[in-house]
């Protein structure tokens, strides 16, 4: 069965505007990224947002458990910034039980070259297609508990709390 | 625990030689790789050859089987040339269960900029630690069992065969 | 004999910090973005300052040209940010005559992977190498006169005033 | 006036097929090049022929020639492999006089990402508006009269013969 794949934003999907040198969102690159890594995996994107995760609301979250909800599939990706993924993270798994979410992001956007975009994407939905129902995030290679989990600010990496 | 990376060559790490126009094996660029991905696991990477898996040889094979065996790890990522990776699963399963040993591998050299391996070794690393005991191939986001994948020659991809 | 090449900063020169997201300087690219480009033109490059062109004062400008009059080679490349360009290009020319002064830069930093730095550098480069004595920009392939050249704000290109 | 851009092929435009291995020509990726350094210089790109340059006949450089002739653009610029571009060149000063022929290549394929040939490009395009009419050869952030140029075969770089 077909994963899906929810847009927010996040450094993931920021741009460059050379005009006055600042950091933009326009449109998602996942499609392009998975086209890159050359994935067969069914999936159907959808772009629920496009912003900075520091600057998201309850109700933008509210958004996003709705459509997780709604949602046929029962394997999810949120793309998602890392400054306030645990936080996202917490709000869905009070809501949802029955399914596998798997929260993923980026340090730099993949429009810049160098990313990490590809290899957390890589990551992300090989957990998903493979571990049980419950709402976790990917980063670093590993994934965590919604629950144990929490971005170190000095280093920029996941880390579990306990 | 610490997972166990082997690699063996393949396209992951071919360079182009600008002299003769010829590509070549130097060294393996998975710790670079990793490192791009800002990977946390834990993970010793051990070089046991660096060739075209069409020039691989039973010999070759049995190297590989006798370093999984020896192996402390029991999750172990071999990175290896698309055209007979399924070959060397076979050899790999019919010697040990009680590992899981995940292959994987790429269409573009890393150092080509626009590689699906950054893609790959995310999700081989997802895998390895997820799934069950046995031999894999993870590729085109899948996994796939040994005994139920081949590459198909037209495409590039990965698919199962019944 | 050789080239001068004045590193002050500019799009050229900035990176992307991933923990706070915003772009700042460190070290410079140049040598290495020549190196890339397999130049074996004899180049000295020296850094006068890593600074965003919009906050260039009177001081720097002074400090560039007093480093363009001190100069031993009467071929000068100059790196700086694009919007005030034209500025410094204009007190340069009012000093110095009796050299060729080529004033580049980049609308893409050279670490965000799509830069039009390298094109730049090597039309820099070359005109340098070629044209007479006088203070020059060299933007989007072409050079431009000290005395007849703006940044057209809306798209970000360089045109003759008259 | 606008320059004329003469595509042949060489390294600039080879591209990876990943399915067997081997560099292969398709398109020429000038007018993406272009595109990228932001040139603003009136160019006519046509492409002649798209040839490994050691591959390239008698009657090969002939329809160059009778290109350049017939050329009504007096600035000229042809991509060319690096391998017998000083032959080529030759060739072409025997038969033209009146017009700046500026031949060019690259050392690593422009999809490869590390390319020289953006660099190369923004070289070439900057000497051939700038020096006297005559046939050069522009690599390594240097032009070389035809008559007095060879391609080191060792380090891959261009050199003076006297």
């Amino acid at each position: 069965m077909a994963i899906r794949i929810f847009i927010t934003g996040g450094t993931f999907d920021k741009e460059y505007n050379e005009l006055n040198g600042e950091l933009f969102f326009k449109d998602t690159h996942i499609p392009e990224l998975l086209k890159l890594g050359r994935s067969r995996v069914m999936a159907n994107v959808r772009t629920l947002m496009m912003i900075d995760s520091l600057e998201m609301t309850d109700n933008d979250r509210n958004l996003i458990s709705e459509n997780c909800i709604k949602s046929e599939e029962d394997k999810i990706i949120i793309t998602h910034g890392t400054d306030t993924m645990a936080e996202t993270a917490k709000v869905l798994a009070e809501k949802i039980k029955n399914k596998t979410i798997v929260l993923t992001g980026a340090m730099i956007p993949y429009k810049f070259g160098s990313s990490d975009g590809l290899f957390n994407m890589g990551s992300a939905l090989a957990f998903v297609q493979s571990i049980p129902h419950g709402v976790y995030i990917a980063m670093n290679g590993r994934y965590f508990h919604w629950d144990n989990v929490r971005k170190n600010k000095q280093t920029g990496e996941f880390e579990e709390v306990k």
